[in-house]
């Protein structure tokens, strides 16, 4: 597996090969005023990358899979969708205590909360070693009071790119994102339903996908 | 971004360009018992991609650096050592409450433990949070105590691959590798010398550049 970045030309060439396919290196280099000589190198990348198909007589059409015996998939089109993970959820009024044994029976390191269906806040491994070292009741103080709320969550949705989520999960210094849908409520409040998650532990296994034989 | 995977026949005409700079391609189709017209797409792409230069009047040389607008590297070729971070190590009776206040100042998922300054053992949010929910005296008792001993730790060497860190992280479950480097003592015993860690952070940031543009 090798990483190849393409020129802007070449990711101008594959936007105008998927608006207007099919279509002739006549009609590219037209749009790119450009001349068919100067355009050659860049076409021969593309196809032989798998990225674009020239078919005879016809023109060039954009492939979506790799053609050939080469694969590619660009980091940015890899969606959450695809990679996200069943999150755990735990309802506001939970004990910590309890919340930390689903912590432990999901073997997760983040945990995301409800209230009636809606996300309203998460807490990770950190928060909770934090309150056990100090003198709250656990057994008795629900997790709702220490979770991080929204809007203070960062989050993430399925349409968005493995890539978006990594980036979020590195610049605000979290371990995990949930995934999100919003909806209306019935008095017209914008909230959020959780379907999933994304974590530096999803992020490691699809590094470890994408670099295998 | 793309990623582009090698055919087999592609590695090998690498493979062979790498002990036999600079070299024809007359030569490469000999090697490999195939016509010159056979093995020009092939060498089109990897001339492409930057992975081999073609020398006129020469013949072609490995290139390390990928040339041109396109660059290339491959996951398998980051190694440990380009990307590992600063570890943060504790002694062996260091209590396990002064322990945690180490892993939140540090802001980090593991800590390393050394004993003489060999690595003797890790521990984890995951085991510091199961130690605060019971009777232990966290003031009193030493870090070493509860810590996952060698060697059932799982290690890598700075020149693994980035890969490598990943695929073991996934395998194992764990959070992060300590970085190692094998010595041995006065009395002939082998032991290991911490230099850094591998963390999922660590593959996941490694993700983000790589996606960067």
């Amino acid at each position: 597996m090798i990483f190849i970045k393409l020129t802007k030309r070449q990711e101008e060439i594959i936007e105008i090969v998927k608006k207007n396919q099919p279509i002739t290196s006549e009609q590219i280099a037209e749009k790119l005023n450009l001349t068919r000589a100067a355009l050659r190198p860049d076409l021969a990348i593309l196809t032989m990358t798998g990225i674009l198909e020239a078919r005879p007589k016809v023109g060039y059409v954009y492939s979506k899979k790799g053609q050939n015996t080469l694969k590619y998939k660009s980091i940015k089109e890899i969606t959450v969708g695809e990679i996200k993970s069943k999150p755990t959820v735990v309802s506001e009024d939970m004990s910590i205590y309890d919340s930390i044994i689903q912590l432990f029976i999901n073997d997760t390191g983040t945990l995301f909360v409800e209230n009636k269906g809606y996300l309203t806040g998460a807490v990770s491994r950190k928060d909770f070693l934090k309150i056990t070292l100090g003198n709250t009741d656990i057994h008795k103080v629900p997790v709702g009071i220490i979770m991080t709320r929204m809007p203070n969550i960062i989050t993430i949705t399925d349409n968005e790119s493995a890539y978006e989520a990594a980036r979020r999960i590195i610049e605000h210094e979290i371990d995990s994102l949930p995934v999100v849908e919003k909806v209306k409520t019935e008095d017209g409040k914008e909230m959020y339903k959780i379907t999933g998650k994304v974590s530096k532990t999803t992020i490691t296994r699809l590094f470890v996908e994408l670099g295998k034989e």
